[in-house]
């Protein structure tokens, strides 16, 4: 039980599912495929993500990757054939998976790769896309650790960071970071239907990155809500009671108005940087360039020349001129120099 | 009536008084200067914003940049002294400043740049902090409308982009496009800081683009929250009632929680992009890039001698991993040269 899994089973053959197909061929493994849909498995065998199930062969990990709504039962199904395999499945809410079959839960590790795209199908999949993306798992306590710990380095194997936590954390901390985000930027957006056009064309940045999200595809995130929908719920009304507190406030309790800014700055505060780190605070350099071909790359270039690591960078526009402001941000220790090779190069650096 | 102001007075020596003296400075007019701090007035002086205010000379515009709070009084005070003078303001909330000055209605044209910086105060002014930012002036129906044409030309001679709208228009678009999402997004992050520090380190880019504008100053929204409360109110009660229906939605309405989402994505469709054309249809090219200085710049040089221009670059990071994505939005006619020539050159294209 101690090395990696050899003889998978993908079952779906869908973006996830032939990606994994894919991305297992690129490390020399040949995963057996099956999909309800023909047409999908001859996409997916074709581009390469494995062969045809065979009932006879033996299979030693299961990996079920059908529409959320599907995923227990196809689960159970194959965990009745393969009394010794391992299964895991990558539905993005795992309580609903987990709660479903307790009588396989010593061989069932759930999972949620955070990866995806905006297309879909096998023709969309990539044998990358699981390359450094988190991958959750979230094994029970009825959980065998050996496959715990083999499944681990199968995400591994695929490209995947593997991170575990248990199905109730994986799901509340999705409802937060992600679920209620995503309702809070689709009811502003919503907002916009109704205004004005002119008052919606003077919006700047801020509301850009607040709504970005709202464009996301309607029937996915239909399901994922609705699987999702008692943390999301808890955490709804919290906002909802904060809003409403925010506007009795907003009738003249400057204390009140303030502590509640001043809580959003420390909230804020807590995401993590890049790597994992939690947010360092940055310095950003505006630079204005000329809104033409290569003025940005120039201007990074001189950046990597400066031998300093660019960690966001940011373009603002404004309504009707050729140029922007391009904000690079970038560790304190490195600024300065930044700035002056920057300036020596003759960009117009705006601090 | 038909020239452009040559002996402007600005009243409050702060970051924009002091930096609109600047710009002034750098088109050959020299402003006089006024301020209650005698070192504000002198940073000012000798940052080469203008010279002291001399009760002497003429004035033709005054420029009130002052808090908001005490922005209608000051401009009484000063129409009283010079009673030809085309007055202005600066403060972020229109309505207040209008409600209080019926009295000089006619020469008074309210006005909001929609600049600023991090920073405040007279040391951190710069003569080009209007340039390409939108500037917008409110004048009412007893306005002088000669008066109005002459300040829209001074905002284009320091830089700005003139916007011509009523002052309730202003405080309604404001609150919406700027003042809501800035409460959102502090209510959102505020969450975070009850939050265990394991969910929130999953988090991806929705959840910082839907916090950053929450790490804002917080004295500063606090006057802009509480000045701009009526508008900003009522769409707060909108949203609110939004998200009970949604709340309630989730226990299974599967129409009612898309019908909701598919009205963000129309929502988020109204927002301009650049150049204040509404959103087109960008395609985003992802490219996996090695966190190294210089690899961000070498992919945008790239794309310079494409001769593709990129209308966005975003970065995303993923949990302790040395190598990023970035996604390069480009018009869609661009995006296969894109394509073929970064792949040409090597790089990771993952589309």
């Amino acid at each position: 039980m101690n090395k990696a899994f050899e003889r998978p089973l993908i079952v779906g053959c869908g973006l996830i599912g032939t990606s994994l197909g894919l991305a297992l061929a690129r490390i020399g493994i040949t995963a057996q495929l099956h999909d309800i849909r023909a047409d999908h498995l001859q996409e997916a065998i074709t581009a390469g993500a494995g062969v045809a199930w065979n009932q006879e062969t033996d299979v030693d990990l299961i990996l079920v990757a059908v529409p959320p709504g599907r995923t227990p039962d196809v689960l159970a199904d194959f965990a009745d054939q393969y009394p010794e395999a391992t299964l895991t499945d990558v539905a993005s809410v795992k309580v609903p998976v987990i709660d479903h079959l307790n009588s396989i839960a010593e061989r069932l590790i759930a999972g949620h790769p955070m990866a995806g795209r905006e297309l879909s199908g096998p023709q969309a999949a990539r044998a990358d896309l699981f390359d450094d993306r988190l991958w959750i798992l979230t094994p029970t306590p009825l959980s065998d650790g050996a496959r715990v710990v083999r499944l681990r380095e199968f995400v591994h194997s695929v490209g995947g960071v593997s991170v575990v936590m248990t199905a109730t954390e994986h799901d509340d901390a999705v409802a937060l970071i992600s679920h209620v985000p995503q309702v809070l930027a689709s009811v502003l957006a919503g907002q916009l239907l109704s205004a004005d056009l002119n008052h919606v064309a003077i919006a700047g940045q801020g509301l850009r990155d607040m709504t970005r999200i709202a464009g996301s595809n309607v029937e996915l995130w239909t399901d994922i809500l609705l699987a999702n929908a008692n943390p999301i719920q808890g955490i709804l009304r919290d906002v909802e009671n904060q809003l409403a507190q925010v506007r009795s406030s907003l009738a003249g309790d400057r204390s009140s108005v303030s502590a509640f800014l001043q809580a959003g700055v420390e909230g804020q505060q807590r995401i993590p940087g890049k790597h994992g780190a939690f947010e360092s605070p940055y310095v950003e350099i505006p630079v204005m360039v000329q809104d033409r071909p290569g003025q940005l790359a120039a201007l990074l270039l001189a950046a990597g020349e400066a031998d300093v690591n660019l960690e966001d960078v940011r373009i603002e526009h404004v309504l009707g001129r050729p140029s922007g402001l391009i904000e690079l941000s970038v560790l304190p220790e490195q600024g300065e120099r930044l700035v002056s090779v920057l300036r020596a190069r003759g960009f117009d650096v705006r601090i």
